[in-house]
């Protein structure tokens, strides 16, 4: 398959590593002026993977669109921007691949919505979520992930062109239930992240058992299936969130309690921002999320806040 | 409250220990020969916690159950034995507090049901489950656990008379869940522990969500709410279990698979056993836990089973 990976960070550029050991034809695409792709480019090498070769690399957007299917790797709230630039190229119909986990913070709508808003009845969405590192797979160390689409063909094709050693897909089946889950995962990492900096870290057990439930119904009141906040996108990813020392959502929450600075994305500290607008348009209690949030946008006390959250006042479980 | 916590293990003298600062008046038994309460009698220490005076130290089972309030927490194997002996002594009705996390292997009852074929209908039980360290309660952490009953006002009256700053105590509704989520945990944490052994640890993250998955199922054929497997009880124990290095049967899995040898009581090695016979009795598949089960008892090759349950041809996640 001939594939462009759009966006050179650290996943970005491990999908096209990946994708190109599974026997594709590749290219990686950084935007001009990108500092990853300038290093790309001069040695090949980002401190995590050696791209070979026969992986190209491009900094022309026009050039890396040519490939029947696309693999998009940015920031979440990237992605409306890097849209319309690719809408400006009018395009004929492709395969668009959303690899990032995250909502839109302004607008709260979920990727597969903002890609939608630019591409036609014949384009197809797929996302690529679930739990791994790069550290890890790169070892190779395998692990499990979903890739899910409202086309069921779409799904089909790529579980099948893109299942290799390192990682093995599953068929998601929930598309609003995936994206939120992946998404929410991220809120969820950075409240660990501050009880771990608080050396609070065997609260995570209850964070994990209160956080599931509350997105669960959040996807639920979305019109999703509750059942996939306990999946791969979700739970299924909170080995790595909660508890890896790679998380950057679970680092940035440990560095921001700690008053450390931390400059890695952190795409969580956005997606609180969308999670808060889905909590009020379809009114379900997030408190763990709210209080990430408070924490985070509202100056409150992270403690105090986090005490408020798990050890407040006697209380029925569900 | 006068209460005497039977049972002088880890867990044991922790809650004499917690119960006492909680202000009651507790006495802690010891079956006669029991190495860890000679230990107690001559230091009231075990390298864990050290007892103050203020609590009765005893090895005669009769003077212990003269308390209106009895915690148990042996060996779940050993609940049969020790209610036998209760029995014998003829006491009036007397509440029973069940701390232990097991079935009983050879029948698949849950702990509540094994101590009520030996009560009457004035005798209250309750359970007392949840995540929680020795380790870490001792050095001030706290964190969240759950007192289940049949009998609403004896889970009020518990929850009320054993919350204090260190644990803040939920009111459990499902006695079945709660029971049999607690007791499969171990055995999840006896699965994380071989996938650590084989420094594949990274596959935690879907342990957990299909761990939580079959054992939900699990609850749901017996007649007990599925989210339950999503509580404190299970989910709510994965840190403690499926990450913390003070857990006894990951390390158990981790030891096992490495060919080491490891003597602290696994409960999961135990409540596997009962588990395949509820699986069978409710007619649910339950892999990871028969992986396990085939692993310790069949002489299964641990790192092709684990590979098969997780890395296995390409499905559908729910």
């Amino acid at each position: 398959m001939k594939i462009s990976v759009l966006g050179c960070g650290r996943w970005g550029s491990f999908i096209a590593w990946y994708l190109n050991r599974t026997g594709h034809e590749v290219t990686l695409y950084g935007r001009p002026g990108s500092k990853r792709m300038a290093g790309f480019l001069q040695t090949r090498m980002n401190g995590l993977v050696t791209l070979p070769g026969s992986v190209r690399l491009t900094c022309d957007l026009k050039e890396a669109a040519e490939a029947e299917t696309l693999v998009i790797s940015v920031g979440s709230q990237s992605l409306r921007g890097l849209m319309g630039e690719l809408c400006q190229l009018k395009l004929p119909a492709k395969c668009y691949v959303l690899c990032m986990k995250g909502l839109e913070n302004s607008t709260g709508e979920r990727l597969s919505e903002v890609a939608g808003e630019f591409l036609g009845d014949n384009d197809e969405i797929a996302v690529w979520l679930g739990p791994g590192h790069v550290q890890e797979f790169t070892r190779g160390i395998p692990n499990c992930m979903v890739i899910d689409s409202v086309h069921p063909a779409t799904k089909e094709r790529l579980v099948g062109e893109f299942s290799g050693e390192l990682i093995r897909f599953y068929f998601g089946n929930d598309l609003i239930g995936n994206e939120v889950g992946a998404a929410a995962k991220n809120v969820i990492g950075i409240a660990a992240g501050m009880l771990d900096g608080y050396r609070l870290s065997s609260l995570k057990g209850a964070l994990m058992s209160r956080g599931t439930r509350e997105i669960a119904r959040l996807i639920k009141a979305m019109g999703g299936n509750e059942l996939s906040a306990y999946g791969l996108c979700h739970l299924g990813d909170y080995e790595a969130t909660v508890f890896s020392p790679y998380s950057h959502n679970r680092q940035f929450g440990e560095s921001f309690v700690k008053g450390e600075r931390y400059t890695e994305l952190a795409e969580g500290y956005y997606t609180v921002e969308a999670l808060l607008l889905l909590e009020q348009k379809y009114a379900v209690e997030l408190p763990i999320c709210r209080a990430v949030y408070d924490v985070l946008y509202r100056g409150r006390d992270p403690q105090r806040t986090l005490d408020g959250l798990f050890l407040r006042s006697l209380k029925r479980e569900f």
